[in-house]
């Protein structure tokens, strides 16, 4: 009986340029069709740090190379282009292996937009580093100029900050949901989708700020009603004592145990820690669902319960 | 009784840059709802010439800036985020158009991929020219290092060419249909799709080149089996002996005549020409079949047969 399961890409499934990526994005499709050749439902999100690097980037050099002509390209923007980029890749290698399989489904892209709180407390202290290094003449004129954030990263120089406020709803949730019911593979919320706000009446604003892909994914998943958060990662399981002489891996964690050893400082933020949160949020919002955390290679083997560590009440 | 209706934006619907898009996709919006609002099916198709030319620009800026790290990007990779680009100020300010007059209806932008034949002649005959203007040097060592084909623009400088090759056939169009299907609006084949030609086994290779929006919208529009093709365009009728004394506004052609305007050399290649080429080709495709040639503010008229230039048999 196939379930229907969200799975968040990491960065190792994407690459970190054109050339990874295109070779990254192969490997990544042969782990999702196992599910989908298992009956599975499957929604895919992903990760774009990277990405939306390099355009934000490329936009930056444009702007420089011609000022008068391009002003600067909104962070909002620069994602959407990143939805379009990786979306492209992995739908493309993704549709070639189903079909290698013997499989016919469509494999569709949607531009993902997530509502995000302009009071959240994310933007009063932003922390997410975004695009290039600067000089720190290059950061005073950004600063004065855009109103920029700007942090300086010991001996690499200056880099802009935005904020990575909690998604609160994901804005193309019913074309996502009538097309999974359609039969069709959806890849949705790339970089965590472009994070909008609401402003006076129905208009939606882009907002200078990243949301963390695996916090949108759990909206997505819990919007879907899936039975199945995956959040594929570089390691196998879930560790406590990472790295240590007593590190010890974890099968399985009840909400409850994930809270005890987030208070004790056992996952890095940044790294392992949203991924927990994630996983948390998603394994509590309703009775039966589950969440689980392990290797892209893995995925089939996790959902099978055979590794991995699941998060579930 | 709604028909089911594919749009092709021209440019004047988009602006050029950043600050015009955002102005102009409000008005393209009031102009899709008014179609909507009577009860309508729409897909929404549209170019992209100044968006992936600022796109293509700012990755090449990119390269130049740091030829170590940054790999050129492919004219593909550039089509995709373009559709990232326009689909997300294009969905929104659709969606609010929507709402503020109390539809609910989604909006969803899908990445879609434009299958060419890579034996179509305009390969070997590249006419489109892409992106920034370069000095003779600087077109020189393209063609050296990446085999672009170059024209010299009379006193503007140097420019690389692609090939326009004719689409044959959407890759994603059963997404396409299922959504359209389950009452959604789809923004698809931006910038006429991003084109592809198959390889060995089920593989699809990203072309160098741009597929014309008005031939893509044609394929989109059979291949959803479309009552009407609306290509959207800067003057409210088609024309013959444009600009002079004995000038005459069309209200309808069949095939047949507009052939003969075609022989005759009435229509501007790279204008009116591929519009009304493609309006043949779709009126033709199947009994019952209609286009529609008009301005962007003048839709919801022309298609309740009011002005614009209608072909049909």
């Amino acid at each position: 009986m196939g379930k229907r399961i969200v799975i968040a890409l990491g960065g190792n499934a994407l690459g970190r340029n054109l050339p990874e990526q295109m070779q990254a994005v192969k490997q990544t499709a042969k782990a999702i069709a196992d599910l989908i050749e298992e009956g599975h439902e499957v929604v895919i999100a992903h990760g774009n740090g990277p990405q939306v690097g390099m355009i934000q980037a490329a936009m930056t050099e444009l702007t420089r190379s011609d000022p008068e002509k391009y002003i600067p390209c909104p962070l909002s923007v620069c994602v959407a282009m990143s939805q379009g980029y990786i979306g492209y890749d992995l739908q493309n290698s993704l549709r070639e292996e189903l079909l290698d399989r013997g499989i016919r489904k469509g494999v569709s892209t949607v531009l993902t937009q997530v509502e995000v709180d302009p009071a959240d407390p994310a933007f009063r202290n932003p922390t997410k580093p975004i695009g290039a290094f600067m000089t720190r003449e290059e950061a005073e004129k950004m600063v004065a100029e855009r109103g920029y954030d700007i942090i300086e990263d010991a001996g690499r120089g200056y880099r802009r900050v935005v904020a990575s406020p909690r998604p609160q709803s994901i804005v193309e949730i019913d074309s996502i949901r009538d097309m999974v019911d359609a039969g069709l593979v959806v890849i949705a919320c790339g970089g965590g989708g472009i994070p909008v706000f609401k402003t006076e009446g129905n208009h939606l604003k882009g907002a200078a700020a990243v949301v963390d892909k695996d916090f949108a994914s759990c909206v997505l998943a819990q919007q879907l009603n899936a039975d199945c958060l995956v959040i594929l990662t570089a390691v196998e399981k879930v560790a406590v004592n990472f790295g240590k002489p007593d590190q010890q891996w974890l099968d399985s964690l009840t909400p409850e145990q994930a809270r005890r050893y987030i208070a004790e400082g056992q996952f890095a933020p940044g790294s392992m820690l949203p991924k927990v949160e994630a996983a948390i949020q998603f394994a509590e919002s309703k009775s039966g669902r589950s969440a689980l955390i392990t290797l892209l290679e893995k995925a089939k083997d996790g959902i099978a319960g055979r590794t991995g560590t699941a998060i579930a009440l």
